[in-house]
């Protein structure tokens, strides 16, 4: 059955795969002190336009949120983020496991104003029983959100004026970065993200790897002795070597660049097959996680002949329903869903 | 400067300080294993109306409900509260550092509703990915509310109702339990909330002890080895007499309701003199903190004169202000305030 | 039945009493900012000869000694400690709940030897795999000991200035800090002891208050927003005043060090009738904790007539047995001890 | 240059990387709920001659250690281990991170002998103040050891059966249980692992895998919701193919015995050649790790020519250094050692 249900569902891009088989018998030190880790960091310090960057590679997405988030606050500190933030609902207490808060605030299509920034943080200081409070101490975002939108330039820069303003860490959520920067609709690069924010990561699990994320620190804030809190949150790959060739190979010839573009084509055509059927979007997306609202029967009827994801409750008789596209999403996957839809 | 400030500005109620000046070179066994512990304990559950309660003493309410919490709590679970509700505003983040999520849900007047608890509930179970997110474990509520508010029996008994079809824990916090029950709105006593709560505490803090809250577990839900979790927290006082002997003159002739009713009586009328003022309240609080609008530059006059305490915005240029009373309060403190009123 | 089980047995000083009942309609702010804090920290800067130290009331040891530990360790540091460290033994794994490991080192009579400690240390820093490996962060010692010995002030000389050498904090549990000070083998004033020390705590509980540990830093190293801390770990006392007023009491007139002083006397007297009566010491304490070899029978027998504490195994058929003096024992209470042991 | 530094120098088997290839493009359903983790639990079921075992993949040993002690300890408890374990010594503190206790006792070669265990249990239970101290609630053992050993049958039984009797739980490290099992000195075999142990993992990343540990719950002791308190700790991996088709590919035709017994063939072979060159062993180890002892000029000298791991100092001036094997070493890597230490 073809599967929409995420970007996930395929192994690694064959590159990835080639490059593992051809280096798989040398001998090489552990814990991504090798030299594919090395290269991959050079690559990734390039793309950034970032000579200084600082370049640790994690395996998964929430083991990354909870590392850094852990390792940037003090004790007396949480992290602010959209109600619907990965890090606020589906990382399972990930961020709290850690000893800190997550301080919610609303959103709109997944996004956190600046304005509600700026109340939030303008009603917090003039209260004086802050003492009692978690002070905020950063700014998690995703890019793209988790409802596949997209912050412009000029609103990351607003409230990354803001983190800097209340000395808070502008921290962005990259898991599927590739196809936030490729998306039609951004007006970012991967400089300006590095530029922007205070830290990042550059999602690899959802973009053609098997596994691995790329942390990127853009201002020398790679918190001291981050390989003894690595090792401790269980989170030091004793063959650091699977993600930094992976990475390597991802940013050797812009192929993280070139797989992300295909997807987010592959999201169009999608989009426009769902729109010529008469679909209705939950909200537009411009990148390659589509949300439509399903009746609720038909939403079963269609989960017998093709996977996608159940989102959320849209009303009492509608779900909204996710369908993805990513690196590997071929024109026949989209042919046999349009032959589904009919 | 008289002051209204909150509902621990005074010492021990004087027949607490009497009892620890008599006892007070007897040798007794320390860690709560004295026998005014114990004593004290007895007369508890027979207030609850409740001869298999497990009571502990603690000594403060964060602390409380960070033990109770997180040592009733699984691994994977959270805790239900509104968004209000202390555990989530004012204790610093104490319920996450001991690694669980605090899921707000929206309030009324301070108080969760049993249709909002439902509602959240079924969309939880609905929602398959609930492997990526917090279940709900316990259920937190304040008794009065920390806007002065309080459940009606019938509430308070859908919400446990709810707790038990979900196989939560229904946990009250009854930091200031004795003004809740004195209320004249009030349609509960004490053995009502022993029967309808699988946990809750009775605090002596803010109702006349110098420090200390007693807490009760109902249902022989007393976690195994509480002792050493308690000393793990470093909540284990040496000199337990300390809050044995608070609790057992509290809990002598009824004086901790002696008190707290003195309290609530105070508490109306105040009232009356800021309704007879003219001032308008933020809500109706039938328990001994009234919240009351005042205009910025009013109140920054009035804090020349009184003391009170500064809640939270109203708009761009009113202020919430608390007063409260509490068992120490007396007659001339309200002339004194009413004078200052004029 | 007479007691030497710890010295937490009875309450507190009368003239600590004396003062809360004085000054118990006050109406103060809370949460440590009365005056009475306010007047009882100027007084320990004072008895520190260490104007700058910034002073911090907790209500128990083992609170302290998390607070303190978990709030100055960085991420990646554990603390060093004595196998026979309180922290290690009897806190019920306070210091780990916090996520950090202690460290423990061998000890002689439950010290820390500055050798034992730089051999460690040499070694650590030698062996290359360190980034898998806790980090040493601080250095935890006793005075006195958990055995009731005393590091002169050369032996602590030496391990602060290891400290410093390896960028370590020193940390000085003062539970028991009067006794200490008071021996007659100490060559130390609590001056000596703030100048030495990067921080330490001068121990109320066992020194005739209720409860109550004063923290001292001395080096401008209070950790930011510590209030924020200490709410976060509910160890904030509402009413600051109780352990303010305690402290206040404590210093002023020398309080501590009197009754201090009179604790050693009565355990010198002990001492003299454990010796005449042919009783055999598993050490030579100089404070008011006594450690006696006693044969598993005749204890069992003695435990019918007085009380005292089993402290450890000593081989099969003996045990080690604890007698512990404090401010409020008596003349009479060693004539009944010594005809006890008749 | 020729490494025998650890036994994750090279990547994976050939037929892991086979069969990634053959399987990448199938769409599968994430987080270890596709077929080929189902497979692979099968077959791992059945090699343990276990039906009713319950397999759970992570991805890495300090991982693996964190998981399964923090979700199986109660909140009292801690875990107790041989002061050399993997757990206490090489980890940067991630039991602690969890809240947890590692309680150290003394090894030899670094087991931990049934007589040492038995003794501090008595003792810890003889103890009157253990509800001061940490419970033991788990015994850690590694097999192969740190230092290479193995425990016979009775040893690990005799262990069992302590624990049982002491309402423990029995946890075994297998990082390296497949160079254990084939040691010509084991007399066990993984059913009989799975019949003493409550719970154990079979390492994968030390044993032909990029990564991935098959951690075995034995007694239907799978702790309650292990899937959200996997995500809770970042260690659920999106793709979770990546450890299935590992696990699956190590489990077919006994290929993880196959590695593992070649690996012991080449360790055989290589403390022949020490042997015949006169070096000196610091223990007789049976397994794929050897523990050289070496004048410490000598040692930088050979460090300049063949990479292996500095262990720890072994007076003044010499070092016990590591040489390992594994499922990739070559004869000709033997006979370029051979060669060096001419």
């Amino acid at each position: 059955m073809v599967s929409f249900e995420n970007d996930y569902i395929t192994g690694a891009h064959p590159e990835i795969l080639k490059k593992l088989s051809q280096t798989n018998l040398e001998q090489l030190p552990g814990y991504g002190t090798d030299r594919y880790c090395e290269s991959a960091k050079e690559k990734i310090k390039t793309a950034c336009g970032c000579e200084n960057a600082e370049i640790e590679f994690l395996t998964g997405g929430t083991q990354t949120n909870e590392v850094i988030i852990s390792t940037i606050l003090k004790d007396y500190e949480g992290v602010i983020a959209a109600s619907t933030g990965h890090i606020n609902t589906h990382e399972a207490g990930a961020i709290e496991y850690t000893g800190h808060k997550v301080i919610e605030l609303p959103h709109k299509e997944g996004k956190l104003s600046s304005d509600t920034l700026r109340t939030y943080l303008e009603d917090f200081y003039a209260d004086r029983s802050h003492e009692h409070m978690v002070i905020p101490g950063m700014v998690y975002l995703s890019y793209p959100t988790e409802y596949g939108t997209l912050y412009s330039k000029k609103e990351l820069e607003e409230i990354a004026e803001i983190c800097h303003e209340y000395k808070m860490t502008l921290y962005m959520d990259g898991a599927r970065l590739g196809y936030g920067l490729m998306s039609r609709c951004s007006d970012m690069t991967l400089k300006d993200i590095a530029r922007i924010c205070d830290v990042f990561y550059i999602g690899g699990t959802k973009v053609g790897a098997l596994c691995g994320e790329a942390v990127v620190f853009t201002r020398g804030n790679r918190p001291a002795h981050l390989v003894n809190s690595l090792k401790k949150r269980g989170a030091l790959l004793a063959k650091g070597r699977l993600t930094g060739i992976q990475f390597d190979t991802l940013f050797t010839d812009d192929l993280y660049f070139k797989i992300s573009a295909q997807a987010i084509d592959m999201a169009e055509k999608m989009k426009e097959i769902f729109t010529r059927k008469g679909f209705k979007f939950y909200l537009d997306s411009p990148t390659n996680q589509q949300f439509i609202i399903l009746e609720n029967n038909y939403m079963e009827e269609l989960q017998q002949k093709v996977r996608f994801s159940f989102w959320e409750k849209a009303d009492d008789t509608h779900s909204v329903a996710r369908f993805a596209t990513c690196w590997s999403t071929t024109e026949e996957d989209l042919k046999e869903l349009e032959k589904i839809l009919d």
